[in-house]
């Protein structure tokens, strides 16, 4: 045993369950519910799901070990990407990314359901995800530790995520002590809260408010195995920033400085939260460089740009759920854990995403659609209509529940035809997860919308004459005009739509690869 | 001035205050953004509002005296119905119900949005209903009181609503003391919660627990009239029972003494919100009959049915912001004063609808939509996607947070052509309020499709083959079966629609007055 083990292991009973990877697959039958850790791809164990791919691979059971997957977000996808391709997921919950795992659902190879992300954990300790089982409870869960207390409790990695409630559920428990990674202890703030009727209120007021443990407690008496990891994270480089969503950012902090000036926020704003990708990164940038000053982050998951944010002084206290560092990121992260460890919490998603606190706090919430409608309905999650992206995640625990909802998005995207094929402001958003009622600005790289307070015709005038592409400005007009002088006729004008027209473009592009109409 | 009024204004300082309503009309100026109390048509100012009409229409103002208006959900039909046809209103939210004033809003005459109940009133508070004005406040706030206290606070009537708010952002109040009605003091439990970032948890742990005062505090200097008001509440009858909504009741209340017996709710179950109607009266008739003890109730308003239901012993407490019951129902209501009152508080809309409360208490939620689609989104507001009824209410709040979600509809309601001629589950709702990850359960007088864990293509057929009429089983079983063979084959298969037929049963009822098509 390895001195870094030992010391990560400081309850010595733990120690008497060591095992190898290899020797817990016998615990593993077909049709298991299955529960890891992890949340955005980090934190989640790495060393039992590998041994168990390479047995499936190994011994030609693709499609004969096979399992039922719930894992807080997405796990990596040399993880579940790899079992998508073996073909050893049933059914998986609530959020996964990369394209292996995408297509088994969509080829309908695997079923798939996405919930927000705070009421998913919840929901499986209420036993609504295995209704058609014996027992609520999950046959196996694994748990990646940063280290193991002396209570005997986990201390987590890069994420807590559902990791309490999956804990909570299990009939049996694997934990894999990462002795690759630096010991994250002292990062994470824990609560299991009780379930209704006895539920208390979850009493955070301040971004920095702690409310739990360091640790999650676990029974000891189903751990089945303690295994070490020595697997690095699997993340990739961020997305950079390009001149889109520069703009897009540009435009967002005119408009909260214009806010502040208003007196309806303050000058430290109120606490942000930003989603994924470029565009979350360039507008953090941008809040970084602006004149904010003494900010905070309430937020599902930090990425690398957070570390800039932090370094620019201007950000006094972050916490998240998941903390999902490049490489670089968190190398950058360790060599400077003193500093950035000290305005850091990670809690379990279901505080993160909380309605009762986000709403309290008065959170500025930032995120990406896959197409937002003329009316301020959004798409997050199925491409026309029918293919599943990632799925819901935290987007609309925060949309919902904002002093302040953005959506923000690239005008419009190229297709393979068309360097605009795909108009990202739509008649008709061809799936909706988030309301009209839950978004108060739309903004892309040509301007934004400021929602609140109109009605559904002014809404769509302001959105169409702010936030289309140019190429798409004409088109979406024309039905607005068209549909709104029709409804109205009818006695129907409250949200004029005309049905027959509402997918129009849509087809377009599933017929000729744009959207780019000739004519209605 | 009468006996009566004198006893309900204790404050002699508001005595010097008043006045007659017909002399408060010059205060108003077209263009002013009018709050006024009440919620679902009761507790709301009328003496005022009628002078106002009476004013408009005596001297043909018609269209020249026109009001931002805000009530906290619908004023009486006999008001804001009266003032739609006059032309009174230039805007108007969040929630209304009558011909009158949504034929105003759909002919293109009113300007109307709506809001989440629990968020409208925070949102009202940001400024952000009055952001194009010079000051976020209201010209003119009219409130109906049952009395004023010594301290100088209003006592509302048989709802709070947003009254709280409207009070906080009035350049002016008028108080109009009901001496009409009886003293419903005792009755309520009022908190205006501070704004983020200084807000605190709402510390409700159970249905009966109060967290703030039995007043409204006011600012006296803002008090420019106080006015005798002698009119009754201008409720109706309520809509009876019938088999349909009998069977509805039978399904849910078969459907939850199986999840008492499976251990997944308490014995008293959770506390209970239901809407308004027929199927929420038959669902409440149900719910007294059926074997469960120590129920409570968690909802936005109260109807006749709860009167019998605290009759039947079973229920122990319930609070909501209103108290809408018919004529009769008052009288019984205040005849057995000292039986019901001590079972019953009402608070404001932010606090009865507040998701942070209802999803610590979850609460088991109960709503009747326009429509379904097979894949468990829900219009809650808008006939055919363009046409307003009334609103989205509290709908979202309660469905998007509880335990239990439930959604009960006819499986399908007649048209002037056929009996059946619209079918209440459709292949894509032509609007979208309750998205499919705010859905449970589904339930029709056909049966009830539990919707838990599962994913969209299973949840489909569930739909289908559960909640469905059977004149439209075999055509939406057509639609999904063409979805998905087209969809999997593209590799888009999570969700599958076919974009070109998804509102053909809808277009089919503009054109020929039924969705039942002859073929896809």
């Amino acid at each position: 045993m390895s001195a870094i083990l030992k010391s990560r292991i400081r309850n010595p009973k733990f120690l008497e369950k060591l095992v190898k990877a290899e020797d817990l697959i016998p615990l593993f039958k077909s049709g298991d519910h299955i529960g890891m850790s992890g949340f955005t791809g980090v934190g989640g164990p790495k060393a039992v799901p590998v041994a168990l791919q390479n047995y499936v691979e190994q011994n030609n059971l693709q499609g004969k070990l096979r399992f039922n997957l719930y894992v807080g977000a997405s796990a990596p996808d040399a993880i579940e990407g790899k079992w998508a391709e073996l073909d050893m997921i049933l059914r998986r919950s609530p959020h996964q990314v990369g394209k292996r795992i995408s297509s088994a659902i969509n080829d309908g190879r695997m079923l798939f359901f996405d919930k927000h992300l705070s009421m998913w954990p919840q929901d499986l300790t209420y036993g609504y995800y295995t209704l058609k089982e014996d027992k609520p409870t999950l046959d196996t869960v694994l748990v990646e530790a940063s280290a193991i207390t002396e209570d005997g409790g986990i201390v987590p990695g890069a994420s807590v995520g559902a990791t309490p409630e999956l804990i909570q559920m299990a009939d049996k428990i694997i934990i894999e002590v990462n002795t690759k990674l630096p010991n994250f202890e002292g990062l994470h703030d824990i609560n299991v809260p009780e379930a209704p009727p006895h539920r208390k209120p979850f009493m955070v007021e301040a971004v920095s408010d702690k409310i739990g443990l360091p640790y999650i407690p676990v029974d000891f008496d189903k751990v089945v195995g303690v295994v070490e990891s020595e697997y690095m994270e699997m993340t990739g480089p961020n997305s950079p920033e390009d001149d889109m969503s520069k703009a897009i950012a540009n435009h967002l902090v005119e408009f909260l400085e214009h806010e502040v000036k208003m007196g309806r926020i303050p000058e430290s704003l109120h606490p942000l939260q930003s989603g994924i990708g470029n565009i979350a990164n360039a507008v953090v940038g941008g809040l970084s460089d602006a004149n904010f000053k003494n900010l905070t982050v309430w937020t599902e998951v930090l990425q690398d740009s957070f570390l800039d944010f932090f370094d620019s002084g201007n950000l006094d206290f972050a916490t998240a759920t998941s903390i999902r560092l490049s490489p670089d990121g968190f190398d950058r992260f360790f060599k400077n854990w003193d500093t950035y460890s000290k305005k850091l919490v990670l809690r379990s998603q279901q505080i993160s995403n909380s309605p009762e606190i986000i709403r309290r706090l008065g959170v500025i919430a930032m995120n990406t659609p896959v197409e937002v409608d003329i009316y301020a309905h959004a798409n997050s999650t199925n491409v026309m209509g029918s293919r599943m992206l990632h799925g819901l995640g935290g987007s609309a625990d925060f949309l919902r529940n904002a002093k302040l909802s953005v959506m923000h998005t690239p005008s419009a995207r190229p297709t393979k035809v068309d360097p605009v094929g795909l108009s990202c402001v739509v008649p008709f958003a061809t799936h909706i997860d988030q309301t009209e009622h839950d978004l108060d600005v739309i903004v892309t790289e040509q301007g934004l919308a400021d929602l609140r307070g109109l009605a559904p015709r002014e809404r769509a005038r302001v959105i169409i004459d702010k936030c289309t592409h140019p190429v798409y400005k004409p088109i979406l007009t024309e039905y607005l005009d068209r549909a709104e002088s029709e409804a109205l006729r009818k006695g129907s004008g409250h949200e004029p739509h005309i049905l027959k027209d509402a997918f129009k473009l849509h087809i377009n592009f599933q017929e000729k690869g744009t959207m780019r109409i000739d004519s209605w």
